[in-house]
């Protein structure tokens, strides 16, 4: 820990997407850090980064840049988290990753302030697990409802934003963009995927004016594996670990902001009134319903705050157990640094 | 019938956008009809258009334009095919009308020809309907599977085209397209809409870089129109008048070609081998699935083409009856006009 009795916060990843929002939150919360140390590859290393209104020089990943660090906030790829949190861990840091290299072990909650904060306690390898960001723009919405109503199945479709996939996923959706605006293209067999050539970069198609079924690479039996991450890290972090998930993920033309139908069913009866009530006071969550007036979340909305917005509560017609929801989380903020800032903050506290 | 011996089709509403492929479609089938007559309102009567190789002069909507006619086709609002199509009836044709006037009515049968042409036959009122563009996507391929295995319950997500709103929505993404391209816009709250400003058509929020959980009116509860719609018109069309059906829609900037995500429950076990199978061979349906060889239909590769297209076939992980789906159809064709055209086909046989 620092001099100054506050423990010292460590950004790994520091130049990223995400990373640069983490430092634009860090910034804006509440200051409880003493040193806040900036991490990166070696490429990055001296480069200045604005964070609490000061600039400050980028140091390379080594394991004595840990020195001293109380908390070790991860945005890397899943091979460097796996390489590189543990040697943190072992200096000593508690390491917060947002990887998804410890997601599913055994000996690493996965937490979500809002839902589960006191998993966050046992830590037996000194590392904890933040979400992928398509689980996390739901969860809040569903832990609440969880928490009074008893979840019994979900049935859940994305449409995920292009900035999931990184920087590199903003910018080929900008230049696809480019291509087609101002043409007639999006009528014809193959037009658009003409005019996009081969440019689809991190993406298996074009995704200006289309849709694309598929985000991250081939499980078994064709799953997709963020389909089964949105499964899995569901099941763990409502400590439900046989509740039924269905899935099907899929990229749209969006910058920022992941949003989410839901058909969840619950242990009873559920009436929307009851539904709403919860959802309206539940920390993290914002209750935004009011089709007759217009009002019902969307990424353009969304995107830049905090909350998990929650719109469209309907019950299910002919099953009076069952919810429909249409939920709207910024997949770079609550979906990934914003859970993961939370996290450190709630370490935080163990150091006072 | 005109003295050919073929009978006299008119199709009402042919400078419209679903009108206009409807021509399109009679150029491309096989020449079946003797006279093709064509109708839209008084301000575009004396208009010339393009069908089966000839310019075709457009006569107004009268009583006397149904003179002779045999199979009248349909593409108008609500309230006119409301007023008209008895009329045109009421003159001995047999009317296919694509709005949504008629398709809950209990004496006009609600016809997919691939799936229930039998109902076809029995129509007392002399008019037919045709399907709501979205059920349209996804009927084809449920049909097929529910003839095998039989279906239990639905639960279904839509990706739905701008072109649903007609030119106007096709217009209103285009203009809002060239607003945001080549900007940085989509990453700061409300900048999009900021950039569309009030101009957003008919949707009620901006569609670029966006998504829309709304299309049509508000219904009870909180419900739209359109999700009504897909619940009511399937449950008709499959004879299944208790099938529980969980709908939620959503709007994506796309031209043309919807999209469902599909959860379908069946009475037994289904097995992914034993869907495949009777995909593959349902007529009007193609399979596209393949994700290791990055084979899944979107909308950039079906527009323009008339099957419904079915990828990411999958059986549910918690749940060996149920079966989850990728689907794509073109909202114009088989959404629209080819189902029709496929409907005034089946009846022109009778004339034989």
């Amino acid at each position: 820990m620092s001099g100054t009795g506050r423990p010292t916060l460590a950004v790994v990843g520091a130049t990223g997407a995400v990373g640069t929002v983490m430092l634009q939150i860090l910034s804006q919360h509440a200051d409880i850090w003493g040193e806040i140390r900036l991490i990166a590859s070696p490429r990055s290393a001296g480069r200045k980064l604005a964070v609490r209104g000061e600039q400050v020089e980028v140091v390379a990943l080594t394991e004595e840049a840990f020195d001293g660090v109380d908390v070790a906030m991860f945005d890397v790829p899943d091979e460097l988290a796996a390489q590189w949190a543990p040697v943190a861990a072992a200096k000593g840091a508690v390491v917060v990753d947002n990887s998804g290299a410890f997601r599913m072990d055994p000996d690493v909650p996965l937490v979500v302030p809002e839902v589960n904060p006191h998993a966050a306690r046992l830590r037996p390898r000194g590392i904890i697990a933040n979400p992928n960001c398509t689980t996390l723009s739901m969860i809040v919405a569903l832990g609440a409802l969880h928490a009074e109503f008893g979840l019994r199945e979900l049935v859940v479709s994305s449409y995920q934003a292009v900035s999931g996939a990184g920087r590199e996923g903003i910018d080929t959706l900008r230049r696809q963009l480019k291509l087609v605006a101002g043409t007639e293209l999006g009528t014809h067999p193959g037009d658009v995927r003409r005019a996009v050539g081969d440019d689809t970069g991190p993406f298996p198609e074009p995704v200006a004016l289309n849709v694309v079924p598929w985000a991250g690479s081939l499980r078994e039996d064709g799953w997709s594996s963020e389909e089964m991450k949105v499964r899995d890290e569901t099941r763990k972090i409502l400590g439900l670990a046989k509740l039924p998930v269905a899935v099907t993920c899929v990229r749209v033309p969006v910058v920022t902001t992941h949003s989410l139908t839901v058909h969840a069913r619950f242990q009873a009866e559920v009436t929307v009134d009851g539904a709403r009530e919860i959802l309206a006071t539940a920390p993290g969550v914002v209750l935004f319903d009011n089709p007759a007036a217009g009002e019902f979340p969307t990424p353009a909305d969304v995107v830049g705050t905090d909350p998990t917005w929650v719109g469209r509560v309907r019950r299910a017609l002919d099953d009076p157990t069952a919810l429909e929801l249409f939920v709207c989380g910024d997949n770079l903020r609550k979906g990934a640094a914003l859970n993961t800032a939370q996290i450190a903050e709630l370490i935080a506290t163990e150091f006072v």
